[in-house]
């Protein structure tokens, strides 16, 4: 995937930056953790025993838009820019966090009047608002701004609700046309622009998602997410909605399944024709104490495996979380050790196990890569 | 300075690595901060841009008597290989948080019986035991156990206090030469044994100063801290304290004021004769959002201000925390970044700030020891 900041090897999984951070961890790192990356594009590595680092990443648009403000950043020349990331960005609508964490929602088939989840300020996002808010933003890859239904929903509800998503997605699409060269870093990446992608929605019914994409790639998009999955159904649910709709979206377009998920689950997904993946997991569940390891540290395939760091067998492990894993992390530091800094509450704990956690779903996605490369 | 882990450069500021670790600071990090440390035993740098690192840090006794207790870390190799840290280090006795920060302490001429400031359990501290765990730390330095007097105290007050230190100081000496053999890396560094330094102790009283030295100076230690400032006296009070206790220690000896303090007072005390200085400062003004620059960047002799990086002025200030330093923080992120990750309370704010204040004392330091070597 050539992108105005770079080329991306898929599929890919993109760590989540909130706030223009992914938390915990400074971005020096962020250009180090994770195997070596093959094939064209693939980013150059620091020094010997760095990884490629991650290849793109994700910033929330809705954050950004409350603090510390669109405008600010587009007078700082974009949020590559602001945060100091070179590489490429995905930023999304806002319209999942709208409806996720904002109080007070109204929506009309105009957009969504909301309060803030920070100060309770009144706010008002269309699809038009969310466009010039992602255009000063300036990622790689911007969203079009969807209604994300509640779960679980009506049939007759989540048809209306995609209704309004086809419509938001066209009304996105006619405003990205006419104003993506308002984008803050036009005049240095000459004839490069923000890329829009459609987003599917339909909810838990198959003929709906077969309808979303149809009448998305009829609108004709230069990549196709997948929404309003893992909001709580079960796995196989997630994984049937994911089957059903990739039949209807175009194969050499980049496909991406938004917000999810366990690293198994990423990997099945990848396999699946899935292109891009995010989710906060690596790093949540890093500052909750929580890291991924294989059943088998010399069986790279082996079952994924959560290890609670907090849990006493760790206080006295001066081994490694995970034999297997080469990251940073696990060169340096003992269970022991970072079973003393959960414990201590020490912030050092968290950006460690993010690390460690991050490089655990590089590391899985490079790997399926090379054995999708080798058929 | 000699020690089992290394040759250190001084005078020398040692970051303060509380829990076996300088919060929010990586070890890798760590070893990169700050200027090129010139001279013999000069810590070799990473890759091209990094500094020399911290030479020394410093790990509290008290905090790791309770969490994850000596024991533990003598099983581990003592708390250099716990924490991955293979340069000096010091510990304190343990004497300034029990009397700073543990509850219902009961002093008699044995020891402090004192409740954990954690979970409120009884422990009991003589100069004999903090010798064992400092011992199964492992630290390059370690310190005799004092009384620390409150302040302000009577002369008599302090003049008691200060012949339960010498007593105490004598006990710790003939506790280290008896088991010092017992440090966990015994083996691994032959001949090579940890240090015991004395505490001046004498509070605000230039005669018991002198005494207090004079006393431990007979018992002859391989280097001698005063202790007791900065713990709310005047600034010039605790100058001349160091002033008048400085005369009295021998110069060819390690001489180490505790817990200072601002940069423009390291400076001050390292022109006086002082070797080596700790405090918590740099990291803890970072989590606060107070960084230390220079009135004029390009002059790195002009006087230090302190720059909020809450306030407005910096939310679209695109500039350098301090243009004139060349720390990884300066060189990569502004002002309008950093005011907005301590904003979102993000945690990389913490580290970051942290990072940039570190490297500023070091590179004050550094700057001292060069004009002092040149005379």
């Amino acid at each position: 995937m050539t992108l105005p900041h770079g080329a991306v090897q898929t599929p890919v999984f993109m760590p989540v930056g909130t706030a223009a951070t992914v938390k915990a961890v400074p971005q020096d790192v962020l250009e180090k953790i994770g195997p070596r990356v093959e094939g064209p594009g693939a980013s150059e590595p620091g020094t010997a025993g760095d990884g490629s680092g991650a290849q793109i990443i994700l910033a929330n648009t809705y954050h950004l838009y409350l603090r510390p403000g669109h405008e600010l950043i587009r007078r700082a020349g974009g949020v590559h820019r602001f945060m100091s990331w070179e590489r490429p960005m995905l930023t999304d609508s806002g319209g999942f966090q709208v409806f996720s964490l904002s109080k007070l929602r109204e929506i009309s088939p105009e957009g969504v009047e909301f309060r803030s989840h920070i100060d309770g300020s009144k706010h008002f996002f269309s699809p038009e608002h969310s466009m010039a808010v992602q255009i000063a933003l300036g990622a790689d890859i911007m969203m079009a701004f969807d209604e994300c239904v509640e779960t679980p929903a009506s049939w007759e509800r989540t048809r209306d609700s995609m209704g309004l998503t086809h419509d938001w997605a066209a009304r996105s699409k006619a405003y990205w046309e006419q104003h993506r060269h308002e984008v803050p870093w036009a005049a240095a990446f000459e004839d490069k622009h923000q890329a829009l992608f459609g987003i599917v929605q339909g909810g838990m019914y198959a003929d709906l998602r077969k309808e979303s994409a149809e009448r998305l790639v009829e609108m004709d998009f230069p990549g196709y997410a997948i929404g309003g999955l893992a909001v709580g159904e079960p796995r196989e649910v997630t994984r049937e909605m994911i089957a059903r709709t990739l039949e209807h979206l175009p194969p050499d377009k980049p496909r991406y399944v938004m917000g999810v998920g366990y690293p198994d689950e990423i990997e099945e997904y990848a396999r699946m024709g899935v292109d891009m993946m995010d989710c906060v997991l690596p790093t949540r569940a890093g500052r909750h104490g929580l890291l991924f390891i294989r059943e088998n540290p010399a069986d790279r395939t082996s079952p994924v495996v959560r290890l609670n760091i907090k849990k006493l067998d760790n206080a006295e492990d001066h081994g490694p979380i995970d034999a297997g894993c080469s990251c940073s992390v696990c060169r340096r530091y003992s269970r022991a050790y970072l079973r003393h800094l959960f414990a201590s509450g020490e912030p050092l704990g968290a950006t460690l196990n993010s690390i460690h956690n991050l490089s655990f779903y590089l590391e899985t996605m490079e790997r399926v890569r090379g054995e999708l490369a080798r058929g």
